[in-house]
């Protein structure tokens, strides 16, 4: 059962000392406080864990400076959204905000290869007023004796050419621990130039030690990615792991199902599941178009495949895209068939404005 | 190999003579000749089946009435692109045009039950100015205690009532080559009202003899739903035997593939392959968004998740939508869950309206 | 729910008049014979479908004449097990007893392609004492471009060899209810020198209406194959559709399932499932190795995948194998790769004994 | 490109000397020593990476004290077979032989829950002879609020109780690379009573930065599951992670795969798949019936469904058996409807015993 108190009450205040003291004395039921940061104000919400089947929710609605009780299911107990459409959802980082309703462009290298390719990026982001992008330095492949990476030591320049142009979040997977400290000391060294989101990739979503050692830092914000061989509910559990460590600023995000099925596309495209996710969980939703289709292939329309999944992630409601680019597709080390080259850039984004405008337009059509 | 003549070669003409004189005189190659009727004239198209490696395509070029010259593949060979974007797609069945570049919406009932169901639909769809809809008298169920649809019983008055709000156009499916006589039998006895689209259901998409049966007539044009367990590649091979019998009016219907990784919908949406299709072959594309979702989910945002889906599709290029009405879904007798509402029509044109509107803003962008 | 009538109890006796006057006389019930032919006896059963869930089975069972009464499920209502081990399975055909405890070996050829190699087929099979083989007349074809097998051409003379070599039943494919009359003629002109089981392919398991059809008639029993993209509950309740129109000689084959997870096998095995039709089934259990597999491939060990899954099946208690062989597999038309070879017979059947032995063995175990 | 010295040839010898001089100054290849240790000699083998597809393996095979050359791909380099029969498999682990040709089963708890069950199973072991079990004292489980398992508070009294009844080896999954050290820890403070097998879990097969981790000691023989969302291909490539970097000592664990087309079991049974891990790699093949199967549901013949897939994976050359057992499944913490019971151990052993004589009966029908 969750309690959320109205926004005013802190928690010094008397109300909250006696909303406290009756649930404290309920039998067989642990407390257990969460704090949730919005825009303007931080929300108290209070979870009582335990046996609450036989509790009223009448009785603790009656509380002074309750606002309204929720009753929870097990599943995602955090991050779900339980039915409750009014609950608050994402948060802001560095300066970005990041919700169920805005919409981010995270484009980028899908693996950092050498500094020049970055400059070109950021660069070219930063003409076209972007704040966001996608940089890879630990690239976990499926075969041990494929290239892994750059590792930690891209990360100062990488972090230096962000700043230089103004990018404030780099998404960026870690496939261990310890790449979080790496990551917080190239960040220090450089002067904290940028901000950084922790991506985890498809193979390790079920990573639980990973996603708990994640969960417990709250510097950074975090991106989940969608298991690729396991039940969207299995997934969203994982999400779990990192809010029941303590950070629940965490970003879903859809890459497409190995399926035969999805062929000719390297995967089968789940930007369907847009408003699913939003539905179950209160997380931002994100599509990575470029991973579910893996090709440059175009339709006879002369739009390519990557670009009619974007329009579909967008037109249904997507907060961010993660998408490959690079200045020259040919040289990339990793995934390079399937990237987007700079002069895409600009009709890329038109297009994802066009869309994300006829969404909010579909918005006013049905909720008007 | 597929020799496309000039518009204006008839096959009475000199031209054509010399032309089938010289295809004729090839050894190992077989000629077969294929017309294709467009909306302002006829083609005619030649296809050279057999040992056609050693041909050059520069000698057939050459010849006086002959366009151009296409190699294409043993698959789907007819329907098939072969990467010529310039053929001709498409067709037109009683005054409605069906091509990849339009847009056609069937809004109906899954099974027919009643007679006045049938009126209070079709009127609906009259006061929108719609001219198109799906009625399903045939019902193939997974269980053979489950109810199988009214059968012929009910073609008589859903034609009349077709004809009497100026419905052009039917969509029905069939699963037994005796329907298609008691179509056409019941399309006669009330004087011709309307026209039918003959359907292929997703348990049949590989039951080649009735493919093939619905391949040899050419009174009625043909949607052709995606089987649900096999790849893309062998559906549009399904598609290629009704064509190889004689009719390539046929429409290629994605409508969700049977996966895990679907849930909690009841299939995976697959509408990411609208391009593929129209790239691999000049088919145009439906989508069914109603047995592909299979709910009344709706997202926080207030829009219901199939029609979130819908629009997903058509951003991408869809040329037709097949999607469930019902007036008083509660008592329908298949699939009634997941039907739209009466008053729900006029919004869901609007928005349907709204999407192909972008689609068309986005082909400017790209092709501008 | 299900009445068993004493085995002694037949229709012309008072003692069944009594009881269907007990049942006729329940409001909302309908009642429906089903005669069972045993073995040694000849078992009625009474169906009572409707509004069954208030009656009393104590007051049924108590009724002379009935031996027992079982509830059962609208899931495979007639050849499903319902939790009763007891009731009878299988049945015999031209002399061959099929049911859920012996073992019958079906190797042949998966296409005819020449009466010479069925010859040498028929001949191999007679030389081992084996009395059934599979012979491919009809062959659905994923392009409508390959070859389709000889049909009706080549049933006389694969009827003519099989009488020539005492073999009692031929499995063979139709995809056609034409097909059905086709077979019967060519068995009356030739004499009958043998029976026929009509087989189901996997593209066909959810074709009702060629179900319907072929469960009207009672001439042949029935193979039907898994559907290789559905659920086993939806490919059982297609096997209820013969037996709901009143052929419930039915065997069930395992084939395999569309998936990757199966490469590099053709398809994912699915032998494990034995034990699992025969649980919720009363339908003997066929396992079809060579299309599940799909290869010559072999273990280190010498011993060939096809044969490792064909012991599979068998040591869980598989009571049918349909297995490829050719005497020529690089001139077989369809399917050679897979193909077993002649000489490889004998041993074949050593090893199939020697399974079937240990399983009976294991049978000792647990039951002793 | 993998040249296997003749066994006699130390790293010691002139001839050594020569063959690395010899191929050192190859352009383009780097040299990688392997040692394999056989059961009665070490063997050494040397990796030639790099471009070598210019070398002739005849001038490489006439050096002195070289036995053989192979050709290998990129594809699992170390574990790969290669195409190469011969080549060494298998290892020795604390007086227990595993390799492709011989079988251990590890019957035990699937989670530890307390010393009592523990002891009950250990003593069960061994009153039926048997040296090795499972033991799972960290469980990786898809909602962070479900138990985690004991964790390293158990190990203690575990590896007591396993050297107080002789057992050797103790399969036990770990999450984190600390559990290693946690394992060496408990197992010096209780004096080394037994051996552990490191078992990494279906979630984590492609978390490479756990499997480098264990792959860089050599103090423990590892057990990996296959991955159950990936290709085979893809989960022998993670095995390969820890081959490459330095612990070949790999068995390989087919546990079933994530399938609707399972149902009704919980994962769609691979063990078809044995022969195929034994052809691609050298590693063991292990299977894991309790988690493919997940139920205790009995065939009509009275043979549960997991001892039947138990049956299946022996049958075809399985060399491990992992399954659940549990004193009393209904207090069981993790999976315990699916455990067998203790008193099912002896004819569980027999049944084992049975198929496995038979498998080897089968060997000398097609090696004979």
């Amino acid at each position: 059962m969750l309690v959320i108190l109205q926004p005013d009450i802190r928690t010094e205040s008397p109300e909250f000392d006696q909303i406290l003291k009756f649930l404290n004395q309920i039998p067989d039921v642990r407390v257990k406080l969460h704090e949730v940061q919005g825009t303007e104000q931080t929300l108290t919400e209070i979870y009582l864990i335990g046996n609450t089947k036989a509790l009223s929710t009448e009785d603790i609605q009656s509380l002074p400076g309750v606002e309204r009780v929720i009753r929870i299911s097990e599943e995602y107990r955090i991050l779900g959204r339980h039915h409750d459409e009014r609950r608050a959802s994402g948060f802001e980082y560095n300066g970005v905000r990041f919700d169920q309703t805005n919409l981010n462009i995270f484009a980028g290298l899908c693996a950092v290869d050498t500094p020049a390719h970055v400059e070109q990026m950021m660069k070219a982001l930063k003409a076209q007023g972007q704040q966001c992008t996608r940089m890879g330095a630990y690239k976990p492949r499926t075969s041990p004796y494929a290239f892994q990476g750059h590792g930690k030591a891209c990360l100062p320049y990488v972090f230096e050419l962000a700043g230089k142009y103004d990018i404030k979040v780099v998404a960026m997977e870690v496939t261990h621990e310890s790449h979080i400290d790496e990551i917080r000391q190239a960040l220090q060294q450089t002067g904290q130039p940028t901000g950084v989101m922790l991506q985890i990739g498809t193979r390790n979503t079920q990573n639980f030690e990973l996603l708990k050692a994640i969960g417990r830092q709250s510097d950074f914000p975090i991106l989940l990615k969608r298991g690729y061989g396991i039940s969207l509910n299995d997934s969203l559990n994982a999400a779990e792991y990192l809010a029941s460590e303590g950070n629940s600023n965490v970003i879903f995000c859809l890459r497409g199902m190995k399926s035969e099925a999805g062929a000719p596309h390297r995967n089968m495209v789940d930007f369907a599941h847009v408003p699913v996710v939003k539905r179950l969980t209160r997380m931002p939703v994100c599509i990575d178009p470029s991973h579910s289709v893996g090709s440059r292939d175009r339709a006879p329309d002369g739009i390519l495949d990557v670009l009619h999944a974007t329009a579909q992630g967008i037109i249904a409601g997507a907060n961010m895209v993660l998408i490959d680019f690079h200045p020259a597709p040919p040289t990339a080390l990793v995934d390079g068939p399937q990237a987007l080259l700079l002069d895409e850039l600009p009709r890329f984004l038109e297009d994802v404005q066009l869309c994300h405008e006829t969404y909010q337009k579909r918005l006013s059509l049905y909720q008007g």
